[in-house]
């Protein structure tokens, strides 16, 4: 599949890479189309692996993961154009982490909004899917690095396609346990893991931990 | 040892029949000392079991339960009154769930405070214990009845020692996996799982779940 993936931080680079491996052409977005970090991350994935600015890596994709930070995510979409978006299923993995007061840094937006949300409402002729932003990049893409992958993903979303869709990828990286939550107001309850996600690295002194939904 | 359970719902009555049938010493804290919820628990709990208002269960007890709605706990901790409180360990059980607009409701206190912080800050000399509030009352009290117990709960608070005294009574009810979150500003994280677990409640259609930090 053409995937975009919009965002050079860790999570939008482990993902493109695995996305890469997984031989899916892969156009990671960033605001610029020469930026370092996308050149870097072009070097290190070889074969498949392309670079341009947001609104190219939409145009030429398919599928879209959004990466970017999630205070700038609704901006960094803008630059990408709701038409080069328009029809297309948008894998949401940000978090609205405001860190204007230090650590631990609150949610921009959380209890009776989301940042899923946000966007589905801004890019109605998106269909936006919440997922993956409950744990490290590492096991995002690599879940069989802890416990053999016997641990809990989520996704939240409108579009009953697009969710098994996306449903398919997680299981190409991975993931065995993937629980639809819902609509894509459920975004809410897996944004809101965050601060527990961050003091649970700090008791368990590892990001290598997720949650499993025992039942 | 004498505790005080404040609360007579769902929650209250689990917890303080549990305590009972581990040989402890049960006053359960409603309103009025004569109130229905209260005489139907003292007739079905047995031994062991007294009921009385706020004020004299928080007196004559050595520790204490918060199982009041999270909404009306700072009035309920009031009419027990500080003097009745101050220099014990407060176990707040209680979640900030704000109904007025229906379902899926929302939480009345969260993401750069909580309803924990908030007694704690209101009861200083009180030591504040979060725990058991991400998982339904039946697996509070007997975490067994799932998975042999292999699951996980959190504790938060500013004491030492009353945390340890807290997780003393969790092993006691079958919990083997504590996780000491820190201070009790980390219940922010805990008491943000309830919009999750509210949603995946739905999602795997039984309260018979819980989280486990698989690390």
């Amino acid at each position: 599949m053409r995937i975009g993936v919009l965002g050079t931080g860790a999570v939008g680079r482990a993902i493109a890479t695995r996305l890469v491996q997984l031989g899916h052409e892969v156009t990671m977005g960033s605001r610029s189309a020469d930026g370092e970090a996308l050149k870097e991350w072009i070097a290190e994935a070889g074969e498949g692996a392309k670079g341009a600015d947001f609104a190219t890596a939409a145009a030429d994709s398919e599928l879209l993961f959004n990466c970017t930070a999630g205070i700038a995510s609704l901006a960094a979409l803008d630059s990408a154009g709701a038409e080069n978006l328009a029809g297309k299923t948008l894998v949401d993995v940000a978090v609205p982490l405001d860190f204007s007061a230090g650590f631990p840094p609150s949610l921009a937006v959380c209890n009776d909004d989301s940042l899923g949300e946000q966007i589905q409402a801004a890019f109605p002729q998106v269909k936006v899917v919440k997922t993956l932003n409950t744990l490290t990049a590492a096991l995002m893409v690599r879940p069989t690095a802890l416990a053999n992958g016997d641990h809990t993903v989520f996704v939240s979303g409108n579009d009953a396609g697009a969710k098994e869709t996306v449903i398919g990828i997680l299981e190409s990286f991975g993931h065995t346990d993937v629980i639809d939550l819902g609509d894509i107001s459920t975004a809410r309850g897996a944004e809101m893991v965050l601060p527990l996600w961050l003091r649970l690295m700090g008791a368990v002194n590892t990001p290598m931990f997720n949650l499993k939904v025992v039942r």
